[in-house]
């Protein structure tokens, strides 16, 4: 049972944490390229005048060599992949990260931008020995604005702090995800990270107003703007929301914050079928209507890793599916009275077995434990196998008997939880260990099934280093032409986090 | 004083019958090539061939050629431009569209493509003989779905059109502006309408989850989502969002509609000063919260032009400035409640001076009415130079008094109104008719101003034939020069929508 003080475990500090009650304690993966057949680009190899360079440009304090101190930012969150990076830099300002990209795009040195490293497709590691370019001294807030909500940082920035910088002005940041204790505000952007509230206050090609971007030869390109509104040419900002640190390095991010919602409450209910799960999303799309801030469904078998191994239990009876059903608006009152009647009518007609609601903190910090955890939860069986997907509502959970059934007695584990008001199902197959005999039955599987459905094979994740060869289940010929094509004028020498997002030309 | 069945009169017809009250009737604008600076570019130009070619392609019923026809296609809706383009396209498919673009990319004949031409800015018509290629004809609405709250349609669809559809199915466009009886969904994309209701449910790039566009040499990118998340490479929908027809034509879409509020509520107040304005805004921003839909801001003399001319009146006493504040939600007496406190602590701190509200229909309306109408009132002045400016809450009135006084009694109006929840002014100088002594007093002075003010030059009516030049006042050369290499990419021949949102190469 792992303990902390912190409600936010996602972080690197708990993964190491988490690893040590795996079935491998202390394994770190095998190398990357060692465990996937991917080949090492023409890149230069570091020499001890580029080492010095990069120390004159960020500085002594901010330069990692030591082995044993890269190491972490060598491996990815779920353990899934790992560089040998020599060198880890962290420069302080725009400035420094032009210097650091001109010196490697002259002598053709591949650099792996690094944020918080919470991704989960292997996108911010590097895959050989590309330099790791951190944001983590990029980490101030230039000014927040409490009249219009608009907030303007660095890259750096950790997503839970700037969340509590806007609540000090009475607004709140437009996206919560579990790894917001570490991630970086630049990573969010950079993969265009949704998370539990999107379906409230979108994504963020919406929220995010403006970016600065260091492009691959050095070049700072200013597309910061303090507006909601501005149509002035082409909205470039949209080609590094979301292309994962492979067309250039964010390092300044302008993102309208609403206004804090003075009311929260938090349901937690038990569900029959799948069937009545979508009913029930839709009886509270209609009925909380502005005030629902969250609807996420978790199966029986994705509860129990985030209630045994953490010794917690469901404020609630056995049930083969769960929801929790967040609101958040102005009045406490008029809320509690929309929620209250959602849930009588959900419950008279039957499509809602048992629930409870609940608008304490101590309480509403216990049943988000339980979907919060549920990652980390899984990560305990050993290794695990995470997809991401978009799936029509209709045939939303389909996929997680179908891959029970495939994988049968080798895998762990095989269950299904998510954002079922944005559409998107986190589907986790676990094992005891990598091994290529479930790799094999499990993909490309999951990609063709999803593919069928006409889905998404990434809704949130991102493609990363994982999943490159399963862009053209969702993206036709032509359009990977114009990404190859966008990559090309962007990066000509390829030294931006290669071996990412595009599949390898042929 | 004009009379009209229909509530919104944004349309062609509308501008025709307003036509008729300028000081100018039937005078038709000046050609661009006359008015303005501007050089034809190497295109070719059409034969008989080329007709009998396009004839072949869309069928006889669908091209027009009569140049009587054809007239309202090469004038744009303030009457600011006119092209002279011999003949109108209208496609029914994709494939169609795809077919002239393939045509006219290897002729290297210029294309302009038109919606429902409401654009401001001379966007949406011929320069000089552009062939003009209308969506008209591609109204389909393929699906909607009532859960996920997503509609797939034709470019052509106008949008009230879609509105209504939405709301058959308890749902609603997630945009609304003045032309909507008129505009086409592909229209507002392709420009990034924002609107009035922009503060409520966001802009198109968080909006719109797919795009079809059909590139210049008529290759088919099928960039279509039916999800609210899809991190599957990079972005590319979003060039295609707001660059006005210049990197390629958008002949799909899938959109994101909200659920439809159950209740509407409507405030129209007046208030002594901008100061108290802002503040007013901000109170209701905290106070009204989730349910806020709308909150305009409309001076004196803008009232005027939308009363005295229709005859109409304010339901209030004159102040200098009047604010119209919407609420939508999901339970009437919840909102009403929100309302009734917000008007009573805003009136009881003397912020607010005086106030009617309503949830009626008809007597929103009225209301509407008011703010709706003050661009085709203006218009009977005769000519009118319109600015969209995006500018900080603070200094956000501070040009309509400066241009007062700059343009003397050259102008017959000065006028500022707008979306002051998303900090965006439209300033307003009309005069009897366009002259080169006016022109020059207004420009570039205001975007010098605007830019002072670190603002944009165009908020949301985008940069089209008009604005060009003054992209440098919100964009810098390395930003500009993207965009330059994104045209050259896209749209080698430069084909598509010539002479517009780009500033001429040196």
């Amino acid at each position: 049972m792992l303990s902390g003080n912190s409600y936010r475990l996602l972080n690197w500090k708990a993964w190491k944490n988490i690893r040590k009650f795996c079935s491998n304690p202390r394994k770190v993966p095998e190398l990357t390229k060692d465990r996937y057949p991917v080949t090492r680009g023409q890149y230069a190899e570091l020499s001890s005048d580029d080492i010095s360079k990069f120390e004159g440009i960020v500085g002594k304090g901010r330069m990692i060599v030591n082995p044993v101190d890269v190491e972490p930012h060598n491996i990815d969150f779920i353990g899934c992949v790992r560089g040998y990076s020599r060198v880890v830099l962290k420069p302080k300002t725009t400035q420094q990260v032009s210097e650091i990209l001109k010196y490697c795009n002259s002598r053709k040195i591949a650099v792996c931008p690094q944020g918080g490293n919470t991704g989960l497709v292997g996108g911010s590691v590097p895959v050989f020995d590309e330099v790791i370019l951190s944001t983590q001294n990029m980490n101030e807030i230039e000014t927040i604005d409490q009249v219009s909500g608009i907030l303007v940082c660095q890259s750096g920035c950790i997503l839970e702090q700037l969340d509590e910088k806007a609540h000090e002005n009475g607004l709140c940041m437009p996206l919560d995800l579990g790894a917001k204790g570490s991630c970086h505000i630049g990573g969010n952007v950079s993969t265009n990270a949704g998370g539990l509230r999107l379906l409230r206050y979108g994504n963020l090609h919406g929220s995010v107003l403006g970016v600065e971007v260091v492009k691959a030869d050095g070049t700072v390109l200013d597309l910061m703007s303090n507006f909601k509104k501005d149509n002035t040419g082409y909205h470039l900002k949209h080609l590094f929301i979301g292309s994962e640190g492979t067309l250039g390095i964010i390092t300044k991010v302008a993102i309208f914050c609403p206004t804090a919602s003075k009311a929260v409450n938090l349901a937690f209910l038990g569900v029959e079928n799948y069937e009545n799960v979508m009913k029930t999303f839709l009886q509270a799309k209609q009925e909380l209507g502005e005030i629902l801030s969250a609807c996420e469904m978790i199966d029986a078998e994705s509860l129990k890793c985030s209630t045994k191994p953490f010794n917690k239990s469901s404020p609630i009876a056995d049930y083969p599916f769960y929801m929790l059903i967040e609101t958040s608006g102005s009045n406490a009152e008029h809320d509690e009275e929309k929620l209250h009647n959602f849930l009588n009518n959900s419950m008279n007609s039957g499509i809602v077995l048992d629930g409870t609601t609940t608008n304490e903190s101590k309480k509403m910090r216990d049943i988000w434990f339980l979907r919060e955890r549920i990652a980390p939860g899984i990560l305990m069986d050993g290794f695990c196998f995470k997809y991401d997907l978009s799936l029509p509502l209709k045939q939303f959970y389909d996929i997680v008997p179908a891959m029970t059934e495939r994988v049968g007695s080798l895998a762990t584990r095989v269950c299904g939880y998510g954002h079922i008001g944005d559409s998107n199902l986190h589907l986790n197959v676990s094992c005891p260990e990598f091994t290529q005999e479930i790799y094999k039955r499990v993909e490309p599987f999951v990609y063709e099934f999803t593919h069928k459905l006409k889905g998404s094979v990434s809704a949130e994740h991102g493609i990363g280093f994982l999943k490159p060869n399963y862009l053209k289940y969702s993206k036709g010929p032509e359009a990977l032409d114009l990404m190859q094509q966008m990559k090309t004028l962007l990066d000509p020498n390829g030294i931006l986090n290669p071996y990412k997002v595009l599949p390898k030309r042929l």
